[in-house]
């Protein structure tokens, strides 16, 4: 990587919410060592504790970002235990948080080019407290990264930083996939862990079948608005994430769903020749 | 407009919430393309697909911005239908987003002297989602305007935008006034589409009478805390953002009147020889 | 304080919440005076009115923001009553506010040097709302001192500004603490005014007893994590903006104590010596 002429931007990630002192109070860790670095929130209400969202949406969020941005996550029910702080590089980007997998859906797709476990306590904010790395080590690094010291700097190299289980859905032997709700979003879209290229060969794009909580969905559209169906119908998108979403073009899908995060998704696929 | 030294601001006003990667992609791309804006939230807590809230919202902040600012809304159930992306200039700022009239508040009161149906894919991020031109369309055209690029530039003018019912009050013939709340604010406030500017010639704004859902409402003040009333009792005001409101100084109107957005408010001068 | 070269950043706290067009108003006046000003969110939602929480999402946050920050506050139930507008210098930060308190916690820390009621109209936005001083007075004059004009210019010195009742516990003769909870976080932490510095000479503040709603808590621990307890247990712990805590590893203390701001908590100490 390249180090930009202006630092970052610096995003941010937590479960903290919005009410209290904890995100500023890392925003005013980062101005007080980087003046000028642009600060971004990707968002602050992850459910608390909940690494498999913080994964996903950090994933979601990943492309729209320019090289050099300094990626700051923290949900962090380790704080305080022995799980490592950890950086790494990966693709363009800088990655800052805990060693729990809250990077892994990236890092799945990309690996990372090094992962360094942080060490070097001159780069914290002293004294650090018991339950607070992401103000006293986590932004206090992400600011250090700013200011361009170099990744070595901060502690050794590791190969075995934390992964979860993987992201990618599972392809049977008949061709059927098994896949699962990995979000529901403000709308009540429900994003399943299916992307296209997770689709056996031979399989469109355009002709899936699913089934989700005894529910058939065999209707798939390009745009939410479209007039051939009618709108109180539960249809399949391609997501603005990449992943397969099931949607009702005006309501919840998820409430007509009874559908949460981890509900398993059934997709069975025609053959391209058969459209 | 002259070009300002630095761009922008960028506003942002959606209906996307801040629990997603919505907002942070559409930052996210801005970013990418133009790395020293600043960039402003309106709010995204606009319900979903509320365009009269969200105009509302819009025109409540307008006057606070500086010269130059770029006004980003998206707030969009045509998303993917053949609604137009558009861009326009009004007053001395730039305004990007759907054609459903989200601007519409703000245009009634100065006529935006250019509008552009975007239409120039080379501005885009691509490939554009069928779900999110938020971030695909809009982020990445408010991004280029930050960047000096023409109006012209970016499609063809055009005259047909789409306009909202007018925000204004009815006056009868009798000079009473038929109102309505526009926007119940987070402390209660109801706040109504009338302002001082729509009174009939010779009415006192000192001395308005207000019915709502049967409720009557005599007392006008100058100021919230007021002790020459109780604090119980409701009244109205001419609020922050040029409209009268009814209010009570420690609790909620909207709980005292039952009240919501949409409801009428009729409204009865005293001729200003009276007072 | 010396002026810094990049002016601010400016720090917000308010009761707006951030659905409404408060927040946004408030910043698009500062960067229509100041452009390149960086603009930092501490919280918008502190309870309507609550300047007690306001107060101590003050003081936590505090100590994280650089020389020269610029902290803006209003949560302010007198807006338009004859309570003053006042601008401080404390430390080597400034404060821009509502006289009602809303510093208090941190001026009892350390005495302002300078305290002014803002009287010089000529650095308002005009007209001055009746409701709204938020943006008409404080984001105007906050604007202007990241503008570096001089303190002396807003108006004139006082020193009868208004102080809330101090923070610190009551300790008693028989040296056990009547100490309260200030804060509930958001994970259900319960935040008490007691500090190390509060505690009687010759008391560990590592052996500490708490009764909270009829409750004994008789664990401390150093780190959230600590697999010495059962993690459904209460425990004391000093958390990160410096003050006694207590908690539970995965769940909401405040739900097992049926605890709320405001509630006693009685402290005991052992003395280091039977440590």
């Amino acid at each position: 990587m390249t180090t930009p002429q202006r630092p970052g931007p610096i995003t941010l990630l937590t479960d903290f919410g919005t009410a209290d002192y904890f995100v500023s109070s890392m925003k005013g860790v980062i101005l007080s060592r980087c003046a000028d670095v642009t600060i971004v929130d990707i968002t602050h209400e992850i459910a608390p504790q909940d690494i498999h969202s913080a994964a996903f949406t950090l994933l979601a969020a990943h492309k729209a970002f320019p090289a050099g941005t300094i990626r700051l996550a923290v949900v962090d029910p380790g704080v305080g235990s022995v799980r490592r702080p950890i950086l790494a590089s990966c693709g363009n980007q800088l990655f800052v948080g805990p060693d729990n997998g809250i990077f892994s859906y990236i890092f799945e797709r990309e690996p990372p080019s090094q992962v360094i476990h942080i060490q070097s306590e001159e780069y914290f904010l002293h004294p650090v407290s018991a339950s607070f790395h992401g103000r006293d080590i986590f932004a206090a690094v992400a600011a250090a990264l700013a200011n361009a010291v170099p990744l070595i700097d901060f502690g050794k190299e590791i190969t075995d930083w934390v992964q979860l289980k993987p992201l990618a859905p599972v392809v049977r032997g008949d061709g059927s996939i098994q896949a699962r709700i990995i979000h529901i979003d403000r709308f009540g879209n429900c994003i399943t862990n299916l992307t296209r290229e997770d689709l056996p060969k031979g399989v469109s794009d355009r002709g899936l079948r699913l089934s989700i909580n005894g529910t058939e969905i065999d209707a798939m559209r390009r745009f939410f608005a479209d007039d051939s169906d009618s709108s109180n119908d539960l249809f399949a998108i391609w997501g603005s994430a990449g992943f397969l979403e099931v949607s009702v073009q005006n309501a919840s899908a998820a409430n007509a769903l009874n559908a949460k995060a981890g509900d398993l998704v059934w997709v069975s696929g025609r053959s391209e020749y058969r459209l």
